[in-house]
């Protein structure tokens, strides 16, 4: 049996040496480096490093020998490369559902969709024609604050490793958000920062663009704001109404959304103040 | 000898029956249509259409009968479609100039450059290299108007049909704009409207952003935010410094004003509001 | 009630006149242009053109006046722009199946599935799962011959406007094709003709190509060599596997595929010769 | 003053704790990895590595302690980081030249243009007005072979770092190619091995491709077939004529040439088999 790969990520303010202190430690327990990442911040003076290495197991012990040769304030993590259990949120938009949907079920990306939870019943037909348990909380006749509490309540009992909100038209409050700190992935219907707010693509065709996109990040307290994953663009020009610049959008949203997913459920993104740094 | 080809640049009210009505015309007055393109706008009820007809010779005579058949507010040009003068403004940086004057040396582009106008000396010699003529208005020891004013005076003893402002950095007045009016190319250091302001490249590293881009579009009295004609993008990622965004971001702002460019010497875009209809 | 549009598509001979003479043709019945595309052939003195006309209702009337008024030798068809009944035939990738499924549930396509045809048991659940019906027409243990004939009586009982092979891996004879002609659309894993055979993944991985693409087009006697409807592309690098190219290539696969597919739908393709003209 | 980087490039069959072993050794030679990248062929079981040092300045200590500590079967290349030499070689067509031209003459990529070499006057006047010398060795009253060796002994009398084809338009002889081995870079008209031969725009349009594009690679024997370094595209569609797609596709060699004469500068490209590592 192929034994189970371990994932380094370690950020540390740079220092002279760092590269063959790290993979020294591999080496003397037997580890294989199978992929290696290294990257200097040139502002910052972070060094950011991701290394997946066999034949360790002793997650534990390998993150006290790291800790003991690297620097106080370096941030080390290891973990297991393995499936990770996800939570969809979704409203009424089926296609960047029904494309994980599909993704999921015949083991497209390294995960397992432990659910859906939407705020209208209209994706549940869908979702449940994949044997995936659907969730609906309307939140029609409840407060914000008592929506967002079913909410976290539903997620919670379904202890995801990380949330997708693919199309969740709903503005998560700061503390849930800070709950699920860079474990939240959204996609947003536009580059970041131009046309923020309401009918993007209507806004986008009375200004004429000739190119439309959309943005994968994580999400933060300023929603839209969060650290970018990924981004894609496609072409438009006068013959695409708002409409069908709608529907161009969507055909991004749905691969941006995909690929952003990927590279976190292989644990290729490290996060650094506002910005990512991609292990691609 | 090949006769001249005409342009005929159509704008109109829609009313049942225009296209009908415009090839009826060329027909009878021996036209034949070489390439033609209309387009209804969806939300302002505005009809456009662009007809290339050889086969006519009066251009006054076509413009009357068209005046005649179509609706009163139509507005109606026609012109043959010759090789353009242009003029080109620049200040430093030399990826755009030295693109297009290479395109015009080796005939890529139907255009005559007539001179290359500037607020420093520093790309005297590569324009003077290619036998055109350089005049260097400094700006230092005037007035934003006395400089204006001598740009201005320059310019018109050019007497050009098209300005190019090949990264020209000087914010031009709006009665500059004014006077000529969607005759002014401008490339735009990123998005519309993304990052306005300094250090564009900057502000697109901190934000890291996967993608950057650059707009090519009229100048206007808002001068970031006129019709835009070409847009194009690069994919970036943590790697990139905000210097080596700045050299991508060069690369397409060069390939971007170079197509705008080409439309319009074509006769290709039509300005409604703050858009363009490109008849690609 | 909005009255049904009609697509006029005419391929002719070009001859001076020929716009004039079909928009005027159009006006006198009454209809209203919405959209409108010619193009002629700069080699075959070919012309093309694509009309969409509202207010007229007699399709047979209206094609025996353009066939008055046009050159004996054009082609002329007119229909109403309706969704069409589309079956699609699958093995036992669910990629592009599964995208097709979910834009048709969800109204993203101007079509009706009304079947999926495969010959293995795989993507039975997922069809049955969006309640169209599922007919799987094993191959083993039949001959070449005998499996197609099965294959066509079963598409000849849905009698379908178009054929879709969404991964659909076997090769069809050219009697199959030629009773189809021009209503089969296949998705090509690779650029034409680049890399044809088995394992092109494998073969553009061992090239060290940069780029990997996929064609969908038009099924003709020799299967990959059809009319190109549609083409795009994906970077890739020295990081990529073969499997990971497979997998990049199945992402450009799918929106390659709904892409051509939305433009057949909407009456947008005509062939010539072994060439497409799109009116985008 | 700042130090001179070193580039260490790295292959040799893969086994466990190369990666320490390298970093070990700059670190205890007082160097610091500015940059590094690693890769482990997944076929070939070889290993890549690229690491950019500062800090150690004796090239050619460095290199034998990395002999040492290495497996005997390791090709170990260190050199500074210098800007090269380059040598273009052209024919007729300006686009490609005179892009390197301009980046030259303003610094935007690192190397020094020692001279121009062509087979045709036409880039004559073009070149010197960049102040570099032009060499015309007409072949039309030379044997190939006696051409060839005319241009082999011009090209020695210059002791390029480098050479590129910025379209030359001449066969090169196995010899030749043999003595500048993975030092000849070429730029191919065309999706390589798509449209080999004679007007492949011609053949691309005859074939209704929506997509065209262009191959920098390193010249090998087999000319057009040697490792790839970059590869780029553009859209096109029946409104391109050949020669339309012929003047997209002098835009897309032009930035692919680019591209890869920048990696290659930069010592980012490895050479395995007939492929690339590419240390981006």
């Amino acid at each position: 049996m192929e034994s189970e790969r371990l994932v380094c990520a370690i950020q540390s303010p740079d220092e002279a040496g760092l590269v063959a202190r790290v993979t020294g430690v591999l080496q003397r327990h037997g580890g294989n480096i199978v992929e290696n990442g290294e990257y200097v911040d040139p502002d910052g003076h972070q060094f950011f490093m991701r290394t997946v290495v066999e034949g360790i197991e002793d997650v534990d012990l390998l993150t006290r020998v790291l800790e003991t040769e690297l620097p106080d304030a370096a941030d080390i993590r290891v973990a297991p490369l393995r499936r990770k259990r996800v939570l969809l949120l979704a409203t009424k938009e089926p296609h960047c559902l029904g494309d994980l949907l599909i993704r999921a079920a015949f083991d497209d990306l390294p995960m397992e969709i432990c659910g859906v939870l939407a705020n209208h019943e209209t994706l549940g037909e869908l979702t449940e024609s994949f044997s995936i348990p659907f969730t609906c909380i309307p939140h029609a006749e409840l407060s914000r604050e008592a929506h967002e509490e079913a909410v976290r309540s539903a997620i919670d009992a379904h202890a995801p490793d990380l949330l997708v909100m693919a199309k969740y038209m709903r503005i998560l409050s700061p503390e849930f958000v800070g709950a699920y700190r860079n474990r939240i992935l959204n996609i947003h219907h536009s580059f970041l920062p131009a046309f923020i707010g309401a009918n993007p693509y209507r806004q986008a065709w009375e200004r004429g663009v000739k190119i439309i996109g959309a943005t994968a990040h994580f999400a933060s307290e300023d929603l839209d704001e969060g650290p970018i994953i990924a981004q894609d663009v496609a072409p438009v020009s006068h013959h695409h109404s708002p409409k069908d610049m709608a529907r161009l959008g969507r055909d991004v949203e749905k691969r941006v959304l995909a690929r952003a997913l990927r590279l976190v459920l292989e644990e290729r993104v490290m996060v650094t103040g506002n910005k990512t740094v991609v292990f691609e």
